[in-house]
């Protein structure tokens, strides 16, 4: 049973090391592997329009996502979101379910569309997974990324629309 | 004759009025087109990486661009720019010199492409401008721009690879 409901500042202590360590990994995200706490709160709390947890009934962080505009004015209406799972707790469907609550949480807020701008694509597994959750890859971007194991690989553009 | 050149701030008061006039009008960029001069300044030339202006011989500015990285950290070895050319001066190919100008600064910063996120398809001079000069529809984002006067349109991926 996961409990997802919107961050709060006293669970910064238990998502910095979640972030840290998948983006010290530099196989999924963007933000530079070296980035400090700082910044990494400014990125993922203090930017977004929304950020949440998944927690474990015993209140254990095991996930977090952010949602925020993808573009500004004109473009505002197509959300963006981020989503990380603590290694020690994938494989366990947390980011299916936090994704399917940014679909509930977007269109709550009156985006019309989410859109993901760089799904690595050495990275299958969310590929697929997004996939399944009815995102489309509407388009690869050659090299991309700069995996750090893998050097430059391709990445997808991938988009869902929340209305009809 | 063009003059391509870096941005200096005494620059502003020609540049501010092109950039007002073209967000104004709702059609081509997702900065919301009631943006303020201070608003636009930042966005314009605080935050990217460089910006230049395209003079006349008079010196009168009759373009500006912007460049900076896409990404943060692990994509940001891809560029992206945005290209404005003051109304009064459109049809004299001073985008098409803006856009090639930029290619060889981008290459010169070292980057490895250049990808503009949101190519409103309206916009079908640009597209096919962009085109002409070797940049590709990656994919078409439904709806992703919310043109002033046609509401809810399609917009293109586009990119550009600058090394082989």
């Amino acid at each position: 049973m996961l409990v997802i409901r919107p961050y709060e500042e006293q669970d910064w202590p238990q998502v910095w090391p979640i972030l840290h360590e998948t983006f010290a990994a530099g196989d999924t995200y963007a933000y530079a592997p070296e980035s400090d706490e700082a910044e990494v709160h400014r990125l993922w709390v203090e930017l977004p329009l929304a950020t949440y947890v998944a927690c474990a009934p015993d209140g254990a962080v095991l996930g977090t996502y952010y949602l925020k505009p993808n573009q500004p004015g004109l473009g505002a209406h197509v959300c963006n979101c981020g989503y990380v799972v603590a290694p020690a707790a994938r494989g366990r469907g947390i980011a299916a379910q936090m994704c399917e609550h940014s679909q509930v949480e977007a269109r709550a807020l009156g985006f019309r569309a989410i859109q993901f701008n760089l799904v690595v694509a050495t990275n299958e597994v969310a590929v697929r997974l997004w996939q399944r959750l009815g995102f489309r890859i509407v388009g690869t971007l050659p090299g991309a990324f700069n995996h750090r194991r893998l050097g430059y690989v391709d990445a997808h553009v991938m988009y869902k629309e929340l209305v009809s």
